[in-house]
């Protein structure tokens, strides 16, 4: 699997996903702005690589700033973190990274500024490091659910594109492909920026793992013909009553689930979860350009000019709808994750 | 508002649907060929729409036939009337339209051909004036169901484009308004062949009822926001017990709605209704070209090459689901709808 983000040689090195599947290129960020672009235009997206790249993004930054005390130093830095996470405001991931190397930095107050830098860099490296591994567990948890013939609905990508690598709901398809179940994944095409089709299909399609592709106003009808056994999806942002935001459609595939007595899980690290923000309807909903939806991949035109669109990026899954949330510490009822968060 | 089919001086003239919004162009049939071409690739589409081209087609197609005698020329219509039928398997106001024109040629058998053919032109104009006629019924009758200020999700397109003019479940719409209600339509986009966009936002916007286009995946958070006060949509086919088969996303729909108490309503003519076919699950589901799913409008690709891809062009929304079907002779329960057929 291609890396989605990385350190390499001094730059922040990002895979352009907007361009899959058609081409695999990479953008090498030589500053932090064009990091912040890359989260913002989607270049990147996912909520845990949001918070890697931003995290990369900080430790870039970082580098060039030529400050001869450690105040003069923070400060600058802080407003770093601070631009990258205007960039999007509902994965928490994105703040939760950031915050963590802010925290780094305060902790590093007596180091020499050369030393902080470096160690920013690994602050940075681990934070990727710890997603692949948080997101093994995520798998090696998941995999328990997904039965051996099973066909598994996702939406959106929550893949290895969408983490550091291996993938939250992905990575539940990944452990129980690896452990040896002969699934089928049904991706929906994720409109209006078709991370399904571009990017689910294509990720799974690479690793041989076997994907039919649908739009997502067929789920329903497969679900009536008994064509889906379980869903996963990833999360943006968990609230401490187990409300789950998640790409828009997430919603209504829930619902269906629900009515079709179907189980529904979310994959997600612990650092999805928010428990500063007690339910669903506190999270801020992104709402992003109209041309998302009149224009397929900024392009072709399918609507008529000037009609009136709505585009919120997410959606909120109240908790009642969620058979449970697989994390790197196990699998939770969305009531009980907050217990099980804070216990850690 | 262009007309959809229409007899123009010896040729069937079919708007182009495929090339909407972009461009308004017709298609001047000058063989029932072409006319069958049109049904198959979309050019023309909607139940009833597709039901009065056929008959247009049957018409056109019996002027060119060189007979002596009325046995021949019957075969040679009726070989005409297969073909067409031949089209697209799903939407009963194809075979009820042929049939029709069938029973016709049947009932002139003792007329000299040059008088039959004139008839026959006759009776694909009376199958199209009917249709407008039955619609405005149907607009009248349904538009009891819409209340001031309130927002109608519809799917699909439904509309004057899907008919011989004015619409069914748009014809509720355009009803509602001009009895000077303060309404609104949410359009879902209709992927994968995006009639929602392309088609029902364009009509709207042409007559000046608001309307608002989302992704089809939008619904459900729309519902759970209170933004959908009713549902209306068209059907390509209504069986015995109330079953409805309509464009694929349909039953989604259906089952969002039950799950918010939001009424769920199905608009057409009685020519949907198939009492032949006992219930849903009996209906042939025409599955349509992968590429309509890869690729938007058959160019901008958006999927891995080779992908697999299931397209179903319509499902099935049982009856249970459905708050009433709005016809030309009033407004029925699913269950009470092959009765009032019956008598009528």
């Amino acid at each position: 699997m291609v890396p989605t983000v990385e350190w390499k040689d001094g730059v922040v090195r990002i895979l352009d996903q907007s361009q899959l599947p058609d081409k695999v290129e990479f953008v090498d960020c030589r500053d932090y702005e064009t990091v912040g672009l890359a989260i913002k235009e989607l270049w990147v997206r996912g909520a845990p690589a949001i918070g890697i790249a931003a995290a990369m993004g900080v430790a870039l930054g970082a580098q060039a700033v030529k400050a001869a005390d450690y105040d003069t130093f923070r400060k600058a830095v802080g407003a770093i973190g601070d631009h990258l996470a205007a960039t999007r405001p509902t994965a928490v991931n994105l703040f939760w990274a950031i915050d963590r190397m802010k925290r780094r930095l305060d902790a590093l107050k007596t180091e020499p500024i050369p030393v902080i830098k470096q160690k920013l860099i690994a602050e940075a490296q681990a934070i990727l490091d710890e997603d692949i591994a948080m997101n093994r567990a995520i798998g090696k948890h998941g995999s328990a659910v997904i039965g051996d013939g099973q066909t598994i609905l996702t939406h959106c990508n929550a893949g290895a594109l969408a983490t550091g690598g291996y993938g939250t709901a992905l990575g539940v398809v990944r452990a129980a492909w690896e452990a040896g179940k002969k699934i089928r994944v049904v991706a929906g095409e994720t409109r209006p920026v078709l991370q399904g089709s571009r990017l689910t299909a294509w990720e799974l399609m690479q690793d041989g793992i076997p994907v039919t592709l649908i739009t997502d106003n067929m789920a329903g009808t497969l679900m009536r013909r008994g064509e889906v056994h379980v869903c996963v999806v990833g999360a943006d942002r968990i609230t401490a009553n187990g409300d789950v935001a998640n790409k828009i459609g997430t919603y209504s595939l829930a619902v269906l689930a629900h009515a079709h007595d179907i189980p529904f899980y979310v994959a997600a690290p612990s650092s999805t979860v928010d428990l500063a923000t007690l339910s669903g309807d506190q999270i801020p909903i992104e709402q992003r350009n109209p041309r998302e939806v009149t224009h397929v991949r900024g392009k072709e035109a399918i609507a008529p000019e000037g009609v009136e669109v709505v585009n919120p990026a997410f959606d909120v899954t109240p908790a009642k709808l969620i058979t449970g949330i697989i994390t790197e510490k196990g699998i939770f009822k969305p009531g009980e994750l907050a217990d099980k968060m804070r216990s850690r």
